[in-house]
């Protein structure tokens, strides 16, 4: 398994506090030591940093940590392979590009069948099923929607359908954003929480580190972190559904439904 | 104008001597402060650092400048913004998959009529007459080639072509790679170099650093340095003719047409 990690924020926000914690469970209090990504939106603009080693040890992993990044999206992925050797090409977050957006997936979990799937415009460039099953749902909503529909929730429903479809192949929990919409499935294994005002201190599970947001934000700042598991131990978080699909913007849900 | 670097190796070979002189000229020696991106490749997969702000200033271009990642295959541009504003999305190299490649491309120069001919695969996500370009050739390179073809040179040919119908719109120097390909055109400043042993010294143009490759290289490494102007002042670079379009592999040319 590996780990996931996701934020839509209302305000261009940083993530350090929480992706110090993701980076511990990778080769430290985690087994995912088979490289870590994450990809920070500014805009249209994707900015994504990719490792194939542990980012517990890596020095980029350490310098994204420690410089603050302000975005409104972001998707993290720290890694234990499963399918697919350790290597660059399968590092997650995968990245493509549909309607002039740049979308960005991270998945966890296996689905190995998925490529008994026929792809049509995307192909992958390393050999995971993670990245297979990327190119298949670009594909599908390609040829579905050859331009994005004005009526966003047209797009979701579908590619909520087809999320539920790919879970039906295994182990399926996903972050999936174009920069505006962060799009999340799932299968087994995922929790979010909203922070807004009024912000009080949060603590790292997996560090010992803590964090007064209420020193780091504005009282109209709305900022929703998903993760695989909590990354703090002294706030309340929601638990996914089995086949919860759920899309955020601007820190809060626009789409839900439970398949 | 802007400034174009790229690297074609035999052997995993480090680019921070050449991106130390590049960076300088990103507002200090030169006027280029409108961002600066480097897209390295680690087999197939591609690990790119893009920023908005002038190269010379960014904590992120220091990083990378002192961090050897080897790589057998660069691309670097650094901006001054003539088309699009100064921002993420606009800021090269570009990239885009095909034949389940990530393909980069980086651009000087200004084209903006290329923006009168249609698209069909791919879309841009910025708004530079640059990256409006690369979807077209990438485009046109689908529709030509669905799948690569056998021969390498057939689609170097048709490219060599396609750049060069480009360069009837303006000014174009071009940098683009599959990770394998170096592939590059010249429509009015564009140089390169050949290191191979026996290596010696060279001495950066823009600042005041020297390298011995000597004690850096082994005796059958092959890199080729390919620079809007030369970086050293004590080698002798060719200068690419005006119509000169030159794909290199390994650190040798693989693929030579004089339009």
């Amino acid at each position: 398994m590996c780990e996931l990690l996701g934020m839509s924020a209302n305000t261009p926000t940083d993530i350090c506090f929480s992706f110090s914690g993701l980076l511990e469970r990778g080769g430290r209090t985690g087994p995912h030591k088979d490289g870590w990504g994450i990809v920070f939106y500014e805009g249209k603009g994707a900015r994504a940093f990719h490792d194939s080693g542990a980012s517990s040890q890596s020095d980029l992993a350490q310098w994204v940590k420690s410089y603050p990044i302000k975005s409104h999206t972001v998707v993290s992925h720290i890694r234990q392979a499963n399918v697919g050797d350790v290597n660059l090409p399968n590092t997650h977050p995968f990245q493509r590009e549909l309607w002039g957006r740049a979308f960005s997936f991270a998945h966890n979990g296996q689905i190995p069948e998925v490529k008994n799937q026929p792809l049509s415009f995307y192909l992958p460039i390393g050999d995971t099923d993670s990245e297979y099953a990327f190119c298949l749902l670009l594909s599908k909503l390609r040829k579905e929607f050859p331009s994005p529909p004005a009526d966003a929730n047209q797009w979701f429903q579908y590619l909520g359908e087809q999320c539920h479809a790919l879970a039906q192949l295994g182990v399926y929990n996903m972050l999936m954003t174009d920069g505006e919409f962060l799009i999340t499935y799932c299968s087994s294994k995922l929790c979010w929480i909203t922070r807004e005002a009024p912000f009080g201190e949060a603590c790292l599970k997996d560090a010992d580190v803590s964090i007064d947001f209420g020193q780091e934000t504005t009282p109209n700042d709305k900022v929703t972190v998903i993760a695989t598991a909590p990354l703090t131990d002294n706030e309340t978080w929601h638990t996914y559904n089995t086949g919860e699909f759920r899309v955020f913007s601007q820190g809060e849900t626009v789409f839900y439904q439970q398949f």
